[in-house]
């Protein structure tokens, strides 16, 4: 049998392996140590009633011969929920057609699958750092990568350059891991290259709830020109705290073609209704009901807790004079180590002196060392503590 | 931007769009007209009670701090669920462990992301007839095709032919769309063919729940030899009725590695984890409460509802003489056309004559012209009067 050699090309996932393990060292060696975990990317508060009802509601339905459903039809998702979807965006004022949303289980699972739709040699520009999983998907399926740099000088959100010219652009904003959001006009500049050049933007935005900056995008379909060259991957994980539920969208305008006017809808449509059968009748209504204005409350209550732990946490950095980013729009803060600590040192003298646990920044790439990533996903109560041992000398 | 060429060369999934278009005519044309509907491949039976209960505490659970669930954090699949499967096996005394179980969405994901493990030009050996997926999902990532007859002469199951070696080797027994299941000596002809030339076999178990003869395999690992040469790909949708509940699982065996020793164990946990974020938490406790007692002696009803509307066409054909395979371990039964009329001639003389929908063989591949498929997941109610339709002169 011949394999896929480009699996073997993978760098193997050792960051959260890495911290668990040092984690793990430590407690062992101090059992009695109250340790905060802030490196977490995964939510923590339950689900919004209204969705638990519409999922209780969905399961009893099922277990009757006259209101069961069996394949979702088309597999790209019921109606009742592209058209929810829809009406968030409209709410926003941001026009999408139903016929361009395509439901999944994730974002996750649409940014690797999507890749399908282009040829092996199609080159794809990430930026550094970044969600490890760009880099992997691209790598696993053969594509050449081209690094664009995040950094202080630009506050984490490069902007076009016309010596990297690539097929696929990868934006993700807000980000992960630096927190940092893109600006409609520093969108614009990303619309307006990718037009020029036949580039196609997969545009992640995965963290759109969070943002709170009136300048901010949360949508790349909120700038002119984005139809023919945007892609938009979208999911529930954040929004509603679905990473146990799975589910998201991905939305290809109909006007997003090749240079010979062939479409990119079909042919994701034709990708999913291939390899996927669809999204949980049951999820689907769970998802429906994020979308009802009682569901969208709720949710957002949950939103603005991590908010609160967000801005507590960029204050109490402000306090000590360490520099960052994000948390404004985004439930990441993206710290640089002080006294030129490396990403692992800094990491380490969190863990030791201070019992806080955070993501060292060179795992999400080279661009990432000197600095930690700190997450707002955990309670008040942790976030709390921990804002007050930072403090402490 | 450059796309995937390949997308190119799929030919139009036009099948159940022309039946679709057929019967919608017929019905304009005769509004009073009771059609029957045995093309249908989807179930129609509700859940069982002991999964509805399942999902209904697991979505509660969900709505409590306490006992939230985010990501399913190896997204293999909860060992809950992975150890229900594993005792699913041992039951008939098969032995998987849980390490080589990882829980999926459905078999129609897996199928199609499994191929991601091989190289562009590992080549594909599918049987003609067969389920049209394995054949787009080849075509799509430009994988070498090779055919193989199943024809009234095999028992439309072929056997191994030493002038088709290929890569990889489609087998899905019982068999959709002819219903035939190979039979444990007939697997062992390709498990060892597989093996004396490093081809992996995908067996695709999806209908395993149907089998009711003691000699045919409800597994490729009941097979000696198999776990150096197959993976097992299987669904929980005909078992327990789970078309729009959406939960599967691949097995793949510790020991399975191509000829540099190179397990692909490892490289289907990596492509999972990093294009996949898992299956609903609320979907794994429903899939648990499949392999309970409670819930498998439930599921078998349903089956058991099925089993019976296939005895019924099949004994129905054989009074009147008609040639057909599958119904006795499977939900499907391939007939042969009468009076030598093709596919679709006979589909419009049930459609006009009798009013019963079938699915034209034709659209499962060259060897399927001149067989149609009936299918036993309709009432009984319907089925009986479609039985006795076809006896009435």
């Amino acid at each position: 049998m011949k394999l896929n050699e480009h699996f073997f090309e993978l760098k193997s996932s050792y960051l959260f392996k890495r911290i668990a393990q040092e984690v793990g060292a430590y407690k062992g060696a101090n059992p009695g140590a109250d340790i905060i975990r802030l490196g977490i990317g995964d939510v923590t508060r339950p689900l919004a009633p209204a969705v638990v009802a519409a999922m209780q509601k969905a399961a009893a339905e099922m277990g009757v011969k006259e209101t069961f459903r069996g394949y979702d039809d088309d597999g790209v998702g019921y109606l009742f929920l592209r058209e929810a979807i829809a009406g968030y965006y409209a709410q926003r004022g941001t026009a999408v057609d139903v016929s361009e949303i395509v439901v999944s289980d994730g974002a996750k699972s649409d940014l690797g699958n999507i890749l399908e739709l282009f040829a092996t040699d199609a080159a794809a520009l990430i930026p550094d750092p970044v969600y490890p999983a760009y880099v992997d998907t691209n790598v696993m399926s053969g594509h050449p990568i081209v690094y664009i740099s995040g950094n202080e000088e630009n506050g984490f959100l490069p902007l076009p350059d016309e010596n990297l010219v690539t097929d696929v652009i990868y934006i993700c904003s807000p980000n992960n891991p630096t927190g940092a959001a893109y600006s409609r006009e520093q969108l614009r500049a990303w619309v307006d290259f990718a037009n020029a050049h036949g580039s196609v933007i997969l545009f992640d935005a995965a963290y759109e709830g969070f943002v709170r900056d009136e300048t901010a995008a949360r949508s790349i379909f909120e700038i002119p020109g984005s139809r023919t060259c945007a892609i938009e991957v979208c999911s529930l994980s954040k929004l509603a705290g679905f990473t146990g539920v799975r589910a998201g969208w991905t939305v290809v305008p109909k006007e997003l073609a090749d240079s010979a006017g062939r479409a990119l809808l079909p042919l994701w449509v034709r990708r999913q209704t291939t390899k996927f059968n669809g999204v949980s009748y049951v999820t689907q209504r769970a998802a429906e009901a994020v979308f009802s204005p009682e569901g969208l409350a709720q949710c957002r209550e949950n939103l603005a807790y991590y908010q609160q732990n967000a801005q507590l946490l960029s204050e109490t950095l402000g306090k000590l004079g360490i520099k960052h980013f994000g948390g404004k729009n985004s439930p990441y803060i993206w710290l640089k180590c002080p006294n030129g600590l490396d990403s692992w040192a800094y990491f380490d003298y969190l863990l030791k002196e201070k019992n806080i646990v955070g993501t060292p920044g060179e795992g999400f790439g080279k661009n990432g060392d000197g600095y930690l990533r700190l997450t707002s996903f955990g309670t008040h109560e942790a976030t709390e503590k921990a804002a007050a041992r930072l403090l402490a000398q």
